[in-house]
């Protein structure tokens, strides 16, 4: 097997440690650079034991720029950086011909005005974000083939995405009558020291947050209006639930007038056919994270409550594998030619 | 302090512990009877170690039937039971002179063929049913203080009734819009030998379950069509969180046209102003169910989107306390002339 | 009942927590003041919401020196600072009149040369160090009843003295073979914003720390020396339990030649018959945290093993309250003449 | 790479969901064969949804006699049932040429006597308890690879026996001076519908069990024993933890005279200079089992107490995969001729 070397660019965090847990073991990479200005010089390993004699693992964290990272021969960056930060990597890379997989919102939306509705500032690059593709791979196989700068989708749109596409590309649904809860485990919050993130904090609680406006509507409902060919308004309310890692989210909608709510299951089915990594369970089947952590599964189930008028989406995936780290290199795969499923754990 | 006596019927599942550990505690109660098909014989103290030298704890279980119970000298009974096995007790104690507060679902419905709909069977006793008041003791205190029987509501509808009613008799919202997602912690399935309720079964896990039509909506539309004054129909899906107890909802609801939304704090504030057990956070801050464990208190934040023109409302609860056992010993203390927070915890 | 006007210094803590749950429920006292320098001007219930609407929780917390908190009136002040922190404002408040409960680990130890061998550096105070009372309730009542200062045990030091005093009292245990295994909740820790201490770090892992000598070491062997009239040296070992609070330690200890394993009960029987919060389990009982939690309890158990002629002690405590607040509040009862049992939950 | 064909005895348990975990991703295995008398008729992935649409899942649990499991021409047997169950298959499968890998304590002893002293009856075909190996591969590779019958180690053992080996084989340690104090996840005690394995029992938790003689004794002082050549005899007390899986085992172990106590690191890394799956430390690191859980590593750590005069030896592994499914695929991979690491994680 060939071997593309690769470089992550903000690698000591939650996702940035999934991303190098996947890299390590990926047949067709080889990492040759990972950057962290706070463990700059200690080997991976030192900085995550569970790495420890791990091939590779001797690689030590940098303090890096763009010129130094692209003089590392890296072929392809991910960027696992805060959202603001991210942008001011790429366009070096890309100019300097390292394709970017960017794992932070920074070239997730279209619009320069919802970027900066949504995060508080004018974007630094609305060029390259115009050129970055969406990177849900269950929908964008092509683009991403073809992208130099992928933009990797948010770990609750991509839970509440996948269910909800097939549904709005076949006009079942009202565009303004979707409401999504979901959980997220506490890694979703990243790894960094704060009071509201410790144990203590939050074993034995749960609670909503982001309320009402949380920045991943933005994204979902891009992709959702993409999809319906009409504007999509929604609902969204995160969840912090007490696991290191998975999301559960349960989406109900409304079913247009006419529509058949019977054909839900079918839709999917066509739908996720070649998709490797999407699994149907059926009519009145919850999905539960502790069946997909640790692996780039989505589950989805579905229910439709004809007292309501309502279908019912339920969906599970590992937040920083699928909704992180592992749709990255589902995307990485499609882009360098290896198999879509390399180096990614199904079981 | 006068002192009532008292006997808990199915005193050994999560709810009749946590009924055991407050009415332990409680000045104006005298524990004459505990049942337990199970344990019966032993002291409370040696199935439940916590309770180990707490005076009364050394009270034996027993295996009764509605004479011996009565023949303790019991004033009131809760009745701590499965739904179907309650009704079997209740007739026979309120005809022996016994008040009944029922922890169960069988006497929470007004109509017998919701019951039947609902719970798959006739219901035995109609009209104990008719005559049941259901105990929310935040809205039904005259009647509570002079029931022979109290259905004391499920932990789900606590949680959404709270925060829901005053809107919906302030002709606040629209009545078939409402979707609820809730989230309880693993004591709320019972205390029974079952594969799924296993440790390593529900830790690093959270889903789904009862969908689309889980019993407690039942109750729920009841309560909220009375609020109303017109038929509420809603959308509720329950979920299984890796805590022992708690139980946090999460509710949007359309606005009615013409409505104001600015008005929710208000409407709360003047609902509950003299309620010792409600918290009102204010807008915009979600309810932790960390900070109402093992309390009867019940904390409620709200927020308005006017993206979608939906109220959301965020409850906590702990799911054994407010929301079975603190609850029912609330009614209790209403029906006996206690101040209403005897014996209950609100720290 | 007479009210005592109490502060409590370095309250933000999970310690300081605790004491301020306990003390704004115990009936004999008014809290006149609580400090913390990072949430000086918030009242208590904004910090900690779980104090919304308890009477007393609008205290403010307020940034202070020791002339301040005299000036509040204060008749006894609890320090629940760090240690090296703690001694600087004893002082100063015992010789203002103020009565000192110390849960630093400050005045814990009769030796200055102990004292710097494991907290690094000269103690500062060294008069009111040998003034101070070994707050052990069960073990010092009269001495702690007329103290100026009590230093309140260490959480580890409370769950291995209380089952080990009496047999080396009775002269039963080899003083150099005693082999201590704990495990603590993460509370024990402390509030402290750092990466090993976040929930994704400490869910689904335990491990052991502070080996070989971790600082409870220095006032374990003291005690354990003074009840068995000769220098006692052990090992102990504490690990870190993915539980919010909570203490368990194992202890195996040689039997002298010619001692009797089986009088162990009895001898705990006899030490521990008036003490209410010892709750003696029987033989071959292990103690489990989940029954002490939230109380001031520590429960033991014990066993013996013939083929190594070691006993085992198992004990059980809440870390933050017989290990620290509860604790702390029972030398107080003592102090001021409430019953030991006021204010501390035992169920 | 040639397929052998193997056969999983007792497959629906927390050990047997581990075995075709890993078995389902060895790219040497074909699994013919999975029974379970409870899940009988049943495919692999409906039992455990985890495993859906993973190639080989379709396979159906059948309830199955040695005649049939033979019949499957399954050449190796892996035996994941309870002790005194294995035994009654070993033999059949033995006899019709299927090389058996047993998981159960039923063959690990030497001693007809030992065994009926700690399982309570005698031992049903003591001529195969002779024969067996202990299929520690560390310590028995030349054994294993040509062995019939191999009795894979219990969990606790595994993580006692790697770090005591190699010091009792240089004859450090006093023979009757060693205290284990391990924990172990909850997976442990078994799949099993039981009110002490619930959820709500096990969180926020934690205790000692199995005290004074846990049956794993038997094994480890057998294997200790062989490794001083003389006999061992020590204490050891197991704990349950509030975690899915991991084994954190901490051992205190006396010092002979005129051993030398620094010599401890340089006497595990030659023992395990070759060994794939262990993983030291160094001195005064703890072992944390969130670095090992889901791989076959052993994570080992060590420091010395001059004032004991007493090493600490602190490991960590994953007690179903290095503790019981993972240490049972070396084996495999020993008798069949891959590579030991073949199919077994190490990330």
């Amino acid at each position: 097997m060939k071997q593309v070397q690769v470089a992550v660019v903000g690698a000591s965090g939650y996702t940035g440690q999934e991303l190098l847990r996947i890299l390590l073991n990926h047949r067709g990479v080889k990492l040759v650079c990972a950057t962290s200005r706070q463990y700059a010089g200690q080997p991976l390993w030192e900085v995550f034991p569970r790495f420890r004699q791990v091939p590779g693992s001797g690689l030590k964290f940098t303090d890096s720029d763009v010129e130094a990272i692209a003089a590392t021969g890296a072929e392809v960056a991910f960027l696992a950086l805060p959202h603001g930060v991210a942008a001011s990597y790429a366009r070096g890379l890309v100019d300097r011909g390292v394709r970017v997989i960017d794992l932070s919102a920074d070239f997730r939306l279209d619009s320069p005005d919802v970027y900066e509705e949504y995060y508080g500032n004018p974007h630094p690059d609305t060029a390259l974000m115009q050129e970055a593709v969406y990177g849900l791979p269950e929908w964008r196989r092509e683009e991403i083939a073809r992208a130099r700068i992928v933009a990797s989708p948010g770990c609750y749109p991509t839970s509440i995405l996948l269910p909800l596409i097939p549904l709005f590309r076949a006009g079942m649904l009202e565009p303004e009558d979707v409401v999504a809860c979901s959980g997220s485990g506490v890694s979703g919050a990243g790894r960094k020291a704060s009071i509201p993130l410790l144990f203590c904090e939050c074993n034995e609680s749960f609670h909503a947050y982001g309320v009402p406006k949380h920045r991943h509507l933005s994204e979902i409902e891009q992709e959702l209006s993409h999809a319906a060919g009409e504007t999509v308004v929604m609902s969204f309310t995160p969840h912090l639930i007490p696991v290191n890692t998975g999301i559960c989210s349960t989406i109900t909608a409304k079913v247009k007038k006419g529509a058949d709510p019977e054909s839900v299951g079918r839709l999917l089915e066509e739908a996720y056919a070649a998709a490797p990594f999407v699994r149907l369970l059926g009519r009145n089947q919850p999905a539960d994270t502790k069946n997909v952590t640790r692996t780039n599964c989505v589950d989805i189930g579905w229910a439709y409550d004809p007292r309501t008028n309502r279908v019912i989406l339920m969906s599970a995936e590992d937040n920083v594998v699928k909704g992180a780290g592992g749709q990255a290199v589902q995307s990485f795969n499609i882009m360098c030619g290896f198999d879509e499923t390399e180096g990614l754990w199904v079981l």
